[in-house]
């Protein structure tokens, strides 16, 4: 059998795959994004605001972000994207942009934040690119 | 700021609902669904196979689901659903067959079982109900 035709649970689907981000780190590295579209550098206390997490699981998760290399420290607790950062987190950003207007087409306009943010993690490359082409012949 | 407009990490988004089921509790009764459908029992071997999972973790997994009042056992490691687990399991079948044709759609016939397996357990209600209308509008 095909191994494309094979069911397995998403925890097996997750195992074979060789994404190293997790959807945390993709969650985080997303909003960093997005901050620093606006400012040169992001603190804990901004992300555990903007994600609704305690500042001690930013923490942490900004140590595996740069463990991971996406991320550098600077004094007085702030952080900045590396260029791999930077690559990594404009390619969310660009997805969630376009399943949020996949979304709020398919709802009639009605933008649910929450649905995108559950789906993107899930959503793999030739969907997307796929789902950016329906709304280019649209015209959406 | 209202809530359906903050920003949460997947972890955070899944603690705020009230779903009962979980990601994998939905892979399991949506393939015992399915292969009721053919046969009345379904055995932890056959799931196994079929999930391509351990037996251990199948039988783990259906004592966490009989829990729920979703399966009844039988002798012999024989396994069928309650009413519950029918009416869960053929709405499981039946927001795949709605994902698989809509993504079949999308990525022109190129149907990724691996693509609608992963996304399915995160597509609220709101937006399968807006699919399944797509589909009929344009006639899929």
């Amino acid at each position: 059998m095909n191994q494309n035709n094979e069911f397995y649970t998403l925890k097996g689907y997750k195992l074979r795959e060789d994404n190293f981000l997790t959807e945390a780190m993709e969650d985080y590295l997303e909003m960093i994004c997005r901050k620093q579209q606006k400012q040169d550098f992001v603190t804990i206390k901004e992300l555990s605001e903007n994600l609704n997490v305690k500042p001690s699981s930013v923490s942490k998760m900004a140590n595996r972000l740069k463990e991971a290399g996406l991320i550098n420290f600077h004094k007085y607790g702030k952080i900045s994207l590396t260029k791999l950062g930077i690559e990594k987190g404009k390619f969310l950003l660009w997805r969630h942009k376009i399943l949020k207007k996949f979304f709020k087409y398919i709802n009639k306009d009605e933008y649910n934040l929450k649905q995108v943010e559950k789906l993107e993690h899930f959503i793999d490359q030739t969907t997307l690119k796929n789902i950016a082409l329906f709304l280019i012949n649209h015209k959406i």
